[in-house]
């Protein structure tokens, strides 16, 4: 490695990566929380769904994608993906050198601190929803807590399919809230980077009793803190041309390129295809 | 490789490989029309789906594949994803010493005999739609007919949630067809092979005028002719215990098998796990 090269640690990029689009609302947060930072954003498009994949196979891809990031230099990682840090976070913490953040357990302390009967949804991928890990995290904070947990596999085709404000996502809505609804929840944690964008329809179904919490924007919360605890936060705002949001895909980076810009007002610029088998 | 393992040409079993599960559909017809051939089926769960990739991706993906076929000996490879066929079909014909078959060629071939008014309609995925490969095969075939492409990403989702009779599909089936019954077309190509499985309420939309054109049963017919025609069909049933048909996968073992025990009857004894990547 190139030692000239090197920035001083608080200078260097943040990492973030996602089984594919989602992430970037995650991205988007930190971009608005923390503007200051710079991004190397993956999404693993060639790859993607992870929500219905087992832990040893979202973990393999996880750790390809964490030599990509560290070979570009991050100070931090966050895993903008709730298959992946409710599958892989354990193993990745304990194999990097830099602070490693997932999504789950922000958006788990900010549920056990926003309830008031103690009683929580979830709901998220097959994947996340089998690993039991929202329990777990709140259980840690709120011994107490009822948590309900409800997979929720068409939601993120019908995102990507543009019917975020449509009858027919109503009706699965409906159908797949039910029985949380049953249940007296009183917040209902957003446990894949898609849900926002359906919030308010989730919302309507819910009604205004139930507070939704967005990991997104807690992860963001936690990642500052983190950097400021550690001297990594970044206080000089990056000069003009720095490329600060860098975004890599392992297919199809046009397509990409496309949906971003339908989430991030920023422009992206471009987003580059990496074999990430290679890694 | 041992020689002495290996068997006479027409006795070897037959490669067929998709995406995932949805190739089963092509399994279950070769197995039907030609009960004596044995099968190695390959599903790629850990990349599951193709249908929204790259070009380039699902031929990388396609060509592992094939690598890891041929280390079993097969004597034909049947291409049993329409995305792949459409995608990868001509590079895979090129660098292999052994037949391949996809399911595109002979959809489209079935397609074109059973038309009477020359306008032909193919629902699949957004890259076979993309791919133009339909409408390639048939122009060759009747010049003059008039092909109507409609990409349908949320019926394999769908499908695989198991709504395969439930209004919603319904609703997403008449929203994605009214353009193709707009166009008048007399025959419509179930353009991927979780498509057959819906199959009742496509037909109860388009209605009793519109030929259904299933390419799994087509391709199992030219497969039996071409193993005719080139020697390679076995004429003898396979003996008890002679492990017929064995089925690998790239992730979730257990999972597929499931699945897959609900669309073939005969019973699946095992799926194996195979690192795809490694080919």
């Amino acid at each position: 490695m190139n030692e000239d090269k090197l920035e001083p640690l608080e200078k260097r990029p943040i990492g973030v990566f996602d089984s594919g689009v989602g992430g970037l609302t995650v991205a988007k947060e930190i971009m608005r929380q923390i503007p200051n930072e710079s991004i190397i954003y993956f999404g693993d498009t060639a790859r993607v769904p992870y929500g219905s994949k087992s832990k040893e196979t979202v973990t393999r891809f996880s750790r390809q994608i964490v030599r990509f990031l560290q070979a570009h230099d991050v100070k931090t990682i966050v895993v903008a993906c709730n298959t992946a840090s409710a599958y892989a976070l354990e193993e990745l913490e304990n194999e990097c050198d830099i602070p490693v953040i997932g999504v789950v357990k922000p958006g788990a302390k900010a549920a056990a601190e926003v309830t008031r009967n103690g009683r929580i949804g979830v709901i998220a991928t097959e994947a996340t929803i089998g690993s039991k890990i929202y329990n777990q995290y709140i259980k840690e904070l709120t011994p107490d807590a009822m948590i309900y947990g409800k997979a929720c596999p068409l939601f993120v085709p019908l995102v990507e399919e543009g019917l975020w404000q449509d009858p027919v996502t109503e009706e699965i809505a409906r159908r797949y809230l039910m029985e949380l609804i049953d249940c007296d929840i009183d917040t209902l944690i957003l446990g894949c980077t898609h849900y926002p964008l359906i919030r308010s329809t989730l919302g309507r179904i819910m009604g205004n009793n139930v507070t939704l919490v967005n990991p997104a924007y807690e992860t963001a919360r936690e990642l500052r803190q983190m950097l400021e605890r550690k001297g990594l936060l970044n206080r000089e705002t990056p000069g003009l041309g720095a490329n600060q949001y860098q975004f890599y895909v392992s297919d199809a980076a046009e397509k990409f390129k496309q949906f971003a810009n339908s989430i991030i007002k920023y422009g992206i610029l471009s987003a580059k295809l990496v074999n990430i088998e290679d890694y």
